[in-house]
């Protein structure tokens, strides 16, 4: 049994990726609520709340910030984000590698995001991805400044 | 303007408490999804994730694990939990002092939940509470093992 998250750290599954560095990764939901659906996970493989450390979870949670306040000063233009983490199956959890959902929402979408729901798709998913990582570097520009 | 979340801090204003530190609460949603549906935040007022330390925010989030294992080892029996932030209006946020919901769940509680999302109440919500508060001094204990 291959974890799909595990084969998207080493490479061997594919994956838009947002941001990565010696403990984490981040990259495109391959289904996503909304444009720019982000799935942040810890590269070392645990399954839920359960078993992942403190320290593990903190990290995760606060990459995950960043990229929700780069959705917002990104070309995406986000108003605000879904931030999220189904711990378990009876929660909807479905791939059994923690990871935390960052869901980059405008004011209005209600209802696009409904439909986003359903249609879980990004016509334009690299461009999503660009976007997002482009809100990240001016994110640490303006911490530079 | 007064922020109901600052006047549960100072106890102006009541709410069932779940765990209380120097710098985090966690009190019952008083419109809860489930049983057991708590709210943790942090004592100072910071309205969502663009001005929250990350630092607060790991706080934040490392005590919604703690609340989140405790659901699970306590009388609730959750299986499982959503773990949510609502960062900013156009992501639902509705009370502007940022806020983790931990949303216990159980197997097959699929058709309850969505109920609970309608209905939003719990007849016992301080027998909800003492489970959670035995829960988490189980944890406490097993930590001490
Ligand atoms: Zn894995
Ligand atoms: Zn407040």
């Amino acid at each position: 049994m291959t974890c799909v998250f595990c084969s998207i750290v080493t490479g061997a599954a594919p994956a838009i990726r947002i941001h990565e560095d010696d403990d984490y990764l981040a990259f495109l939901d391959i289904r996503p609520f909304t444009r720019g659906h982000t799935l942040v996970i810890p590269k070392r493989h645990t399954v839920d709340l359960t078993d992942t450390p403190p320290d593990t979870l903190a990290g995760l949670t606060v990459l995950g910030q960043r990229i929700a306040k780069a959705a917002r000063v990104s070309g995406l233009h986000a108003d605000g984000n879904n931030i999220a983490i189904n711990d378990g199956k009876a929660a909807f959890q479905s791939v059994f590698h923690i990871h935390l959902h960052v869901v980059p929402r405008r004011t209005g979408d209600k209802l696009s995001f409904a439909k986003g729901l359903v249609l879980r798709r990004d016509p334009d998913r690299e461009e999503s991805a660009r976007l997002l990582r482009a809100g990240l570097a001016r994110l640490e520009h303006t911490a530079q400044d």
